[in-house]
């Protein structure tokens, strides 16, 4: 395995964005949204990405000029807690990472605050925005729509998408809880990687050609038919986040996305965060956290060697490891990187 | 099947709250929440679920007469959009309904508005919370933790509630779309309902005693090993939804709360509204709901008689059917009911 200095990962990436024509900090910042990500071992989501988001740089899909601007239908007395934002397809991860820091602008004011935003890009790793509010000691909600790529409940047709939902409560040193879950149980990405290594997935991720529950990636990416978690459930939930998403952004809803991977844009987004400064005690907070975890590490655990979990605590040790050892990435993309070999504006 | 008009189910469930001690607007109030809940077809948390409710009055963890108290630590000055609140062990439905009507004029005011809400009692059906706020045109949001009855993805014993969680967007006419849900596959009292009728799970509801996953109702009762929706996914989202109801309400978390079902007392919720219309046209929302829910109708069904459905779709077609034809009971509960055969405090 290739492992890479985090500083060299992160330079080679601000070369890039600014190969793709984002400049000054944005440049900076959008490498390093990248970087962190596959430093905490969402490699999907990390470099291994960064190809398609240059190719949707250069098919005109993600405006890297763009920077979202505030829709403002409310009278201009009314102090509110929630905004509606354009995106203006300007890149997703910039778009959610400035709209979490606008939700955390209305938090401190009110409590809580929301960014609802319309008209935006993939956002890459959902979870980067919910460490964001944690480490900045708020509590954070957020979740975004895709492209339609799971069939509703009862239906052999996709109709929704996987939106992501993503949790995030505070805790001191950086050990925030953090939840980033699709509502598909596995990913296109994942069902793709156990397929290529002949594996059969764990539990049923969806039905094959003939309408069956199967743990066998390929049947599932041959039948496009994907499962959603818990089944009716994660059906259901799919489609309220979307609702939620679209309707208070103005935006598109799942089934208004260009069903292309690489031309999956405009899509919608809301950002939620709550500051328990304005109300609560820190002190209280850090140790009920403590205890709530504490009683998930108690519980007997299936394999002695491996106690449960809370979400984000693999994260924070794969951050550690690859600080530590470098950051592991595909070597064919480290070298597509290193010598900018992406498509960009104008490019023929 | 017995079916009793609603306004004699009403009249008898008024008749038995007052007979718990309930008094005026309050005795009403929790009488139609149970007939509500009765008539629009979740009978787990209606009817059937009144005479524990009553039990729970008699044991004193429910209070008849305690009613919510606003919690102030914040200063004075600060108008948050977000509230601590003491439902100082108080029926549950009555202060989740007080909780969730706070939260709307905390929307009215700020665009959006949260209650946190702790030292409350189980809320019965959490849609109904949903459905009122959708009637008065908001979207929703609100969640419970419960007792620890789910083990943590990899554990074998519980540290988990399955923290039902609600989310409601309103249409005209009452065609809201409301969601449901609790964190494991099948509730216990699903389980109960498989194994009474001999029949197995659709899906895979829990682990056996030998630690394998099945839909054998009876071994999962047996081995208390309930599986959350999505596996993994699901047991993450129950984690989050505890952290946010206890840490945000000041409560107790799941792994708190007594282990006992008629002794389930102190739990916590959170009550989230968004008033729409300090921001958005209702005319486009409208537009666009109809729009989401009829790509999901459009969906090629499995079964061509039965197309994909939203959730509460099946809630308002069962409830104007029972107000039609009569709402189903369970003949040993109505005829309890009728005699008013409930312990009640003081009683021996």
């Amino acid at each position: 395995m290739l492992r890479i200095p985090y500083d060299d990962l992160y330079a080679a990436l601000h070369r890039a964005t600014l190969h793709l024509g984002l400049t000054g900090d944005r440049a900076a910042l959008c490498a390093r949204l990248f970087a962190e990500t596959t430093c905490d071992g969402v490699y999907t989501h990390g470099l291994d990405r960064f190809p398609r988001f240059a190719e949707m740089v250069a098919n005109g899909c993600i405006d890297v000029h763009a920077e979202p601007t505030r829709v403002s239908e409310a009278p201009p007395t009314a102090a509110l807690a929630i905004e509606r934002w354009n995106g203006n397809l300007g890149p997703g991860n910039l778009n959610a990472h400035s709209s979490m820091q606008r939700a955390i602008v209305l938090a401190r004011q009110h409590g809580l605050g929301c960014v609802a935003l319309a008209n935006t890009n993939h956002w890459m790793r959902g979870g980067s925005y919910g460490w964001l509010a944690a480490d900045s000691g708020l509590f954070a909600a957020c979740w975004t729509n895709t492209l339609a790529n799971l069939p509703p409940w009862g239906a052999s047709t996709p109709a929704l998408g996987n939106n992501p939902l993503v949790l995030a409560v505070p805790r001191p040193g950086g050990a925030h809880v953090v939840l980033d879950m699709a509502m598909s149980q596995f990913s296109y990405g994942t069902l793709a990687a156990y397929a290529s290594r002949d594996q059969q997935l764990p539990v049923s991720g969806g039905y094959d050609l003939a309408g069956n529950l199967t743990t066998d990636p390929a049947a599932i990416e041959a039948s496009k038919r994907a499962l959603a978690v818990g089944y009716w459930k994660g059906s259901g939930l799919s489609l309220l986040l979307d609702m939620f998403a679209a309707m208070l952004s103005g935006g598109r809803a799942a089934h208004e996305i260009p069903q292309e991977s690489t031309r999956e844009s405009g899509v919608s987004q809301i950002f939620l965060a709550i500051d328990p400064a304005t109300f609560a005690d820190r002190a209280e907070l850090d140790r009920m956290a403590d205890s709530i975890l504490a009683s998930v590490h108690a519980a007997t655990p299936i394999d002695p060697n491996r106690p449960a979990r809370y979400p984000g605590e693999q994260t924070l040790h794969l951050r550690q490891e690859n600080l530590r050892l470098g950051v592991p990435v595909t070597p064919a993309v480290w070298q597509q990187l290193q010598s900018l070999a992406f498509p960009h504006p104008g490019a023929p």
